[in-house]
């Protein structure tokens, strides 16, 4: 199939890869021109703007950093919905406010477009293996059309609801993962500080109530968990600062929609600390350092 | 076995006539009389105070509602330190500070007798089962003493380490679970203000990296667990007050080892808004009602 | 002078207003009919467009309720910036975040026109007298051609520095001010469930380290002080939604500068909660409610 | 007038010493020898224990660290209560907890001592001074009584109500500090970050309806107050753990009452936080060392 890829980012240009692997043929848009040389030596074919890529493909990806890339990329004067032929599938992986997508795919119904939300989790190693997780936001038929394409860089595809229920889905989750690292890292360091040992208490957690991802699978307590990053001096995983971004949108999709959200808005401000630090490189999971006594 | 028992409300008369039921002989304390008089008819004898409970057992339990009885059982002239031989296991099984259970034990070793701290979860429905966790703080030897009394009041008997142990183990466990329990009715109230389904939103959370037992378990969301107490109007299950007194537990702890808890701290106070607007009598997850629209 | 005044809302026509009192000639621009036929009976000349009336004043000023507006009324097709001659003062007056005045005054400076943003305080009643505070952004030569005029319209008119500098200072005091009037709530509630007289414990609080303008001047508890918002049932005053814009503001632009704001965030989500609550509309004091036990 | 003086610490040494310049015979009691030992040599008497300094005295005052001090003090075996004579008048400058002291009061009413709570603001200085501000918790024949003696170690004696008065409103007020002095912070902090001279800002700030006392006296920007801690590195003033102590009294005694301090208990957490980075010993203005970005 012919498929227009716009944004060869750190997670777009190994999801594009995979759809060459898969045998489509691509038409690629960046603004990084080494990047974009990359793809021409792999087989792809270099489009001229958002717009030429749209006129000429089957369907279309956007992969893109925030919502004004994307209300430039589809609303530009050589964007996507200049091109664009009525029945086109089109979707857009970008994790961005559900009220922008919502805004920009009624601008593609106009026209007689379907612009469907997918953001993914997974970070750039499920990317890169093609072991994404799409939460995908579109009417029936248009999921059913875009799964089959999402399938060959993902191994979950989830059907979330209307366009926009994409973003939502992942924006509370992400809010509620972000809240619930912090406190397992409030309880591993309480216990520490008690005097229990850090095993044993996550042991007890994770066959408890308290049980959750961050605990059992994730825990930001060195020597806990041999595969998370803090076994790794919090290295790779996904960023403190990508958390930031995501809790950024949950608290302003919150305030549009007048939803308190007080723990939330608590964690931003602590993942914020924690960037102001420095050390908003480090994966999530290191916000457990603010809790820690210097040693 | 002659087994003390001291201290026989919702949860220690339970718990008591599973032991009776195992054929073991017990003397009880509680200041109910009318629960005395049950216990008599029951067969059990009634000692005259603590102190005579103590002297004629061969291991003791108590199960009492806070710190301050604690000291006074113990401790008080007719308590039953006044009475305890050397070498009489003992254990606690009430939910109080880590720092009393300390001092008790200090207190008791100093007579030879060994005082081990064992808070339970799992509730009057656990007690009544006979299928309680116990969260068990003591020595290897005293605790391969105490674990076949324990299992015929439990189903999972935990040893955390030394004395106080259990009680650490217990609160910062629940510590964790009164954070993520408000961290899933953010989630969820804002998926619901925002327009994604919630039983879709609650789907892809247990299977994401939000997942966690106040969400695929107990969900504070009316309609998603059939099982959980949001299905029955928030009766039944974990008082919101009881989760109050040991997020107060926890917050004390965190202060006296001078270890922050923002979360927790903030969590604690969202418990007492709930408490004081008269809903401490439900269950911990009516804390969601806090954050949906009137209707 | 003949001056441009766009946008007659419920702080702009009484601000139009004294400048008519003050014999100046307006041109006057806004989306409500009504209002502009108002205007036209009282002698001011109704413009076409932003444009137009830019294009015929000696200076011009703004008062719009959001960011989306200014940017449309002076970036638009039609609007100031196609019309304002080089020279020209221009100010706005709104309540929006510093970075969308620092980008439109930087495009205004491109065609040779200074605009200074200056926000107010003092509400609907200090803008029909007269009294209004004005926080002025501009360079020094700008700010001595404006501070004539906004004296017309306001008693204290504060230099704070280049543009953008009196949004900061505006979102900067009302983000204190969102967090000083939830303290006073606390202390003052707390006092009240221990049992100190209410008027005693303000009294002390006034004469010591506590004392601040929410506690002595506007103290939110009924009875305190006759000339409050809390005296007449919190109606008047400065509505809860409009502390609930301004602490969405000092969030928004704390999240970019990556600047932590604990306390204010989650003053910001409290204010949420009341809002959701349905009591938006009463004075910002009326937080209090949610900490008063029902009587 | 012949005076027991107990508890000769850093507030209390200075304190009895205004006694002795005044002209009354003291009778003093303490831990340290070495303390009992200058105050012998200054004319004092060294009473052998709390009980016999209260039994040979007119008036008894105590000054002690927390509140198992003033239990001990109070009701232990050679305690002030075996000692004092009914109608001697008592009066207690610790800061504790409301409930302690009313307590403590009680069982002194039962052998005819009217207790009296007058916990002191002023810090090492005021005492040394004699400028303290006194918080008094008395009937009023008690107050008349104390007044006097009072004020020749303090400028400002304060009739707060009932025993246990004292206690709530310097309770109260430090709760309301503690968050306007992190309110004030974060106001700055965020003022700076966005680029508006902070000097500029404290100006408008303590000219409007942000002005508090932690502003316009205290300011913790360095550079702002010449006179305040933050001109001096943060050295003097009020130490961070004391502030701590205060807001630990705070939220235990909300915690009691089950009454919410939202702002309160985040306000304990954040500065439990700066004295586990070891600036407990610093002046509680240097909070906003957390929000400043390293330089």
């Amino acid at each position: 199939m012919n498929i227009a890829f716009i944004g060869l980012g750190n997670m777009g240009a190994p999801m594009a890869r995979n759809l060459i692997k898969a045998g489509h043929r691509l038409l690629v848009v960046d603004v990084n021109a080494a990047v974009l040389q990359q793809f021409a030596d792999e087989g792809a074919q270099v489009a001229a703007s958002p717009r030429q890529a749209a006129a000429e493909c089957e369907l279309l990806i956007t992969m893109l950093p925030a919502a004004s890339h994307v209300r430039a990329v589809y609303l530009g004067e050589d964007g996507v919905l200049a091109g664009l032929r009525a029945g086109t599938p089109a979707v857009d992986c970008s994790t961005i406010d559900p009220g922008t997508i919502r805004d920009v795919a009624a601008q593609a119904a106009k026209q007689g477009v379907v612009l469907a939300d997918a953001p993914v989790s997974g970070g750039t190693g499920g990317a890169a293996a093609g072991t994404l997780t799409f939460m995908v936001g579109a009417p029936e038929a248009a999921f059913a059309q875009l799964q089959p394409v999402l399938a060959q860089m993902g191994r979950s595809i989830v059907h979330c609801g209307e366009v926009g229920t994409g973003q939502i889905a992942k924006i509370c989750n992400n809010l509620l993962l972000g809240i619930s690292m912090i406190g397992v890292a409030e309880a591993m360091a309480l216990g520490d500080a008690l005097g229990i040992d850090t095993q044993v208490l996550a042991g007890i957690i994770n066959t408890s109530t308290g049980r959750c991802w961050s605990s059992d699978t994730y825990n930001p307590w060195p020597g806990v968990i041999d595969t998370a990053p803090a076994a790794r001096g919090y290295s790779g995983g996904f960023a403190a600062q990508l958390m930031l971004k995501d809790l950024g949108l949950a608290t302003e999709a919150a305030r549009q929609a007048q939803q308190p959200v007080m723990l939330g808005a608590l964690a931003q401000q602590l993942y914020q600390a924690m960037n102001q630090r420095g050390e908003g490189g480090l994966d999530f999971s290191a916000i457990v350092n603010g809790y820690r006594r210097p040693r």
